[in-house]
């Protein structure tokens, strides 16, 4: 159980403390570049990545997983494009047995070369990325540019994040310590203590449509770097960018002379719920979970031999009570609305502004005005089929669709939802958003999630109105995001004082390349566990502290 | 929200930054001496000390505290001193209205202030250490020396441990981070982020009756500190040293400029379940807990809106393969037995011993002969009645004597346990230690805790059958010590790795001033987390890590 660190700990020790350092200060840093220009990757990588990824295509996916050897294909694209991926499918049982075997020797390798061996797997996935980003783009719906950033390189960071998270954790202790307690007149007594990191057990990730690696790494990758072997299970329409995400990373851990079953693919059959199944075993310890509400809660109530972490529903919200840059809080709010069609889970859903109007540096804006601001900003971004799409991306799904039916019939509808023909993929189902206008009454329909390119406009008596509906939602139903716009010092302090109150995230006056929605890795958390959206943030020390324990050992010497 | 340190920050400073190198260090460090001599203490301390609890006895203990008015005194003392000790009773409503509307002020204080403040009120309970030692014996059980060190040094210790981790914790981010990303010819991006430390809300302590606050205060202060109202729920049998350490505490509080009510005491009435109706209020966010398994599960299971953090039943082994200091052997697990009659969780419970004997420093020593040794090193320790006592303490309660009834019919006696005439205290109830023979076989009996001054002397075919029941039991049941002793540093490691697989800390060969039931805070960790003993250890990142959230803002500047 000595620790001798794999080479692979030295090749990476830089990148490591560099993000240790990241992490302590929480301001800009990122490892793994955002523009997939080809003067950074390369003039060939485009092209290689994306015929890597056509290769998949229509066959067996190449992952050689215990398992008895049938095979699902569940994917269906939102570009329109066929897949026609299968993938190896095992049972619980195998997928267990296979994992948990793997783990003594995980443990036992100690800290050091786990996070040697996690790091070059990150290296080995961004050497790969634009492989990542297709099957990003064409399982999620994305647009090319945002499969590349979110689900390529900032995926990659938020897992260098969480590595780092837990290094740090693992190595507040030492692994032994010294001690000699004073005796009186006699010998002091001495001990040498050992302190071993024990993983928890095996791991479970429950993946999810929209993102399917950004929201997988963090856990995924903390819990593998502190002992516990994983369990990835895919969602049955996002499987391939974990089925990469598996491939390579066995490859890595092969090559470090670790059992490749240390990482496992679980794609599942329709109807075949092998989520619940896992996630209610005894042998696994972790489970982390991006998705639905019901579905969250029913892990977190029945997986209780587990630690579960999860991201749910919510409810962003923006609070709107003046501006010193109204073009500007049109334009960003426009954006966020309009990237990848509202279909992320910090995309703001409820806009709250005083029925009267706001003050602003154009003079005084009614209500229908500051809507209609907003409004115009998306129209005007989605124009052009050919420039919209490269932000909208596709409809995830088909429940994205019927709720944009239902949408249109609750209220006032400021910009309908336009469909639009994808120029590149005319199989593409795309949508732009709509803005629909309600009266502070009607709680009953913004009060819960509406999933997808639907935002409401909500007429509030005042903007101390507008902040006690935002703690009433967001207190209730939780929220990953929350947006104020004032040029008053009083009302942002009021509006953090209730973003703290109800345990959310906060972004004040954001005008121009900052948006609600997006947040940077290694200095921004994302979610926060401390409203009903999530139990846990990305990423703290209380992340990662629960997935290893510590187990000593002493011996005089 | 902005944090201006409290003077007691400054004042403790020092404690504290010594405190943090101690837990990244995890070699020997104490701040509260552990000998009441008077050398250390002052000639006086110790009457004072004993005066200030003999003020209580007998009459309504002076606690001003939100509720009824009505009063409860539930506690009999088990050296047969009539306490009569009256507290003030307050319903959970009460309880939880008071606590909660604490919050805010506390929260919004800041790190800093809130650990100024928590290590004032450790230095308040230790300049009344005697009168905190007087409460824990004559509630416990407890002989006096122990009294004082584990009921008053060394929970005020594991105490500041606590504090030190959820203060590094709580700093590992910076409250504020200037982030300026890169925006290619533009001007980069600029934000000021504010990172706030949220609580999770109202924390409830369950105490126990053997080690009312050593058990009590890493979760009490942990809470505390990381902003969190506390309720303490003491024992109905060991209220007076909670009672004696929330009096104190209030005082600090309020004197700090804070509200007295983010710590009260719940004592509660007989059959009550006031504990239940606290841990399942949707408030309570936090629940500390140690006794039964069996209460320990039922909180887990339905305190569900709650972290949980449980100590429960378990079985703790030793393994004796062989040693090269037979008397050491004897003396050490000798004492291990006798301290506090084995009512500590950490009392070593099952001796598992080859059959066919062991090699020792004596030569070879059969199966009888080492049950013997150790038999006559507890002899020996308890043969005088005056001296005894200052070792074996009092019997808690009536369950432990119903045990060692039962124990005295379940196999072969090598040690009957003997009542003893309390020279000081002729109503104390004192029994000294059972040892009794098992063959291997016996896993119904011996696999399960028998709590109290009764442990057991197995056959078993070999060392590695030893290794294999350990496993078994441990794995099965939990453990919060092991030990073992052997000359073969392959045998060593065999039990260090069962150890580690299992989950529960190791003592190798302790044959000197070092036992297996005793642990040091800021260098041993208490309970591992890792087997079905506890769910969590004392202290470590993971115990106060999800005590509390971050919540971000962040403005462009």
């Amino acid at each position: 159980m000595t620790e001798t660190p794999h080479p692979l700990y030295a090749k990476h020790a830089d990148t490591l403390a560099r993000a240790l350092t990241a992490i302590a200060e929480r301001g800009y840093w990122s490892a793994y570049p955002e523009s997939p220009s080809p003067r950074i990757y390369g003039e060939t990588a485009a092209a290689e990545g994306e015929a890597a990824f056509r290769s998949y295509l229509g066959g067996d996916f190449p992952l050689d997983q215990p398992g008895a050897g049938d095979r699902v294909a569940t994917e269906a694209s939102p570009f329109g494009v066929d897949l026609g991926v299968s993938y190896p499918h095992a049972a619980a049982d195998e997928l267990i047995a296979a994992t948990a075997a793997a783990l003594p020797a995980w443990r036992d390798a100690g800290p050091q070369t786990r996070l040697g061996v996690c790091l070059e797997i990150l290296a080995r996935l961004h050497a790969n990325i634009f492989e990542l980003a297709n099957a990003v783009q064409f399982t999620s719906g994305q647009a090319f540019v945002m499969a590349f950033q979110a689900g390529g390189a900032h995926a990659l960071d938020r897992a260098l994040e969480a590595l780092a998270y837990a290094y740090a954790e693992m190595t507040r202790h030492p692994g032994t310590a010294d001690w000699e307690k004073p005796a009186g007149k006699g010998d002091p007594l001495r001990m040498t203590k050992t302190f071993h990191v024990v993983p928890r057990g095996v791991a479970l990730v429950i993946g999810c449509n929209t993102f399917p690696t950004w929201n997988s790494y963090p856990g995924l990758f903390a819990s593998l770097a502190t002992g516990n072997p994983v369990i990835v299970k895919p969602h049955p329409r996002a499987v391939l960018p974990l089925a990469v995400t598996v491939k390579y990373a066995r490859e890595v851990l092969a090559e470090a002379g670790f059992d490749p079953n240390l990482l496992v693919l679980a794609p599942e059959a329709a109807g075949e719920g092998l989520a619940s199944t896992l996630a209610t075993r005894p042998e696994v310890k972790i489970v982390d979970f991006t998705g639905s509400t019901e579905y969250g809660d029913w892990l977190e109530a029945n997986a209780r031999q587990a630690a579960v972490y999860t991201e749910k529903a919510g409810v962003n919200t923006v609070i709107v009570d003046s501006t010193g840059d109204f073009a500007g809080l049109c334009r960003n709010l426009g954006f966020s609305l309009t990237l990848y069609s509202g279909q992320m889970c910090t995309t703001p859903q409820n806009i709250l502004v005083p029925a009267e109007g706001i003050s602003t540096d154009q003079g005084h804006k009614s209500f229908d005005e500051v809507a209609a601001g907003i409004a115009g900003a998306v129209g005007k971004i989605t124009a052009d089929p050919a420039r919209g799409v490269e932000l909208t991306g596709a409809i995830v799904n088909d429940g994205v669709l019927t709720r944009l039916d239902e949408a249109a019939g609750v209220g006032d509808v400021v910009l309908p939802s336009r469909e639009v023909t994808h120029p590149a993929h005319p199989g593409a189902v795309v949508r732009t958003p709509t803005i629909i206008k309600l009266g502070a009454d009607r709680a009953e329909t913004y009060g819960r999630e509406w999933f997808g390119p639907i935002s409401f406009v909500i007429a509030t008596d005042s903007t101390a109105h507008s902040l006690q509906i935002f703690r009433d939602t967001v207190g209730e139903r939780g929220a990953l995001t929350a947006a104020v716009y004032s040029t008053e010092e009083k009302v942002l302090d009021a509006a953090e004082a209730a973003a703290v109150d109800v345990g959310v995230h906060l972004s004040c006056n954001l005008t121009g390349g900052v948006f609600v929605n997006q947040s940077a890795a290694f200095s921004d958390f994302h979610a926060s566990g401390a409203n009903p959206a999530a139990n846990a943030a990305l990423t703290d020390g209380a992340y990662v502290a629960n997935r290893f324990r510590i187990v000593q050992s002493r011996r005089h010497h």
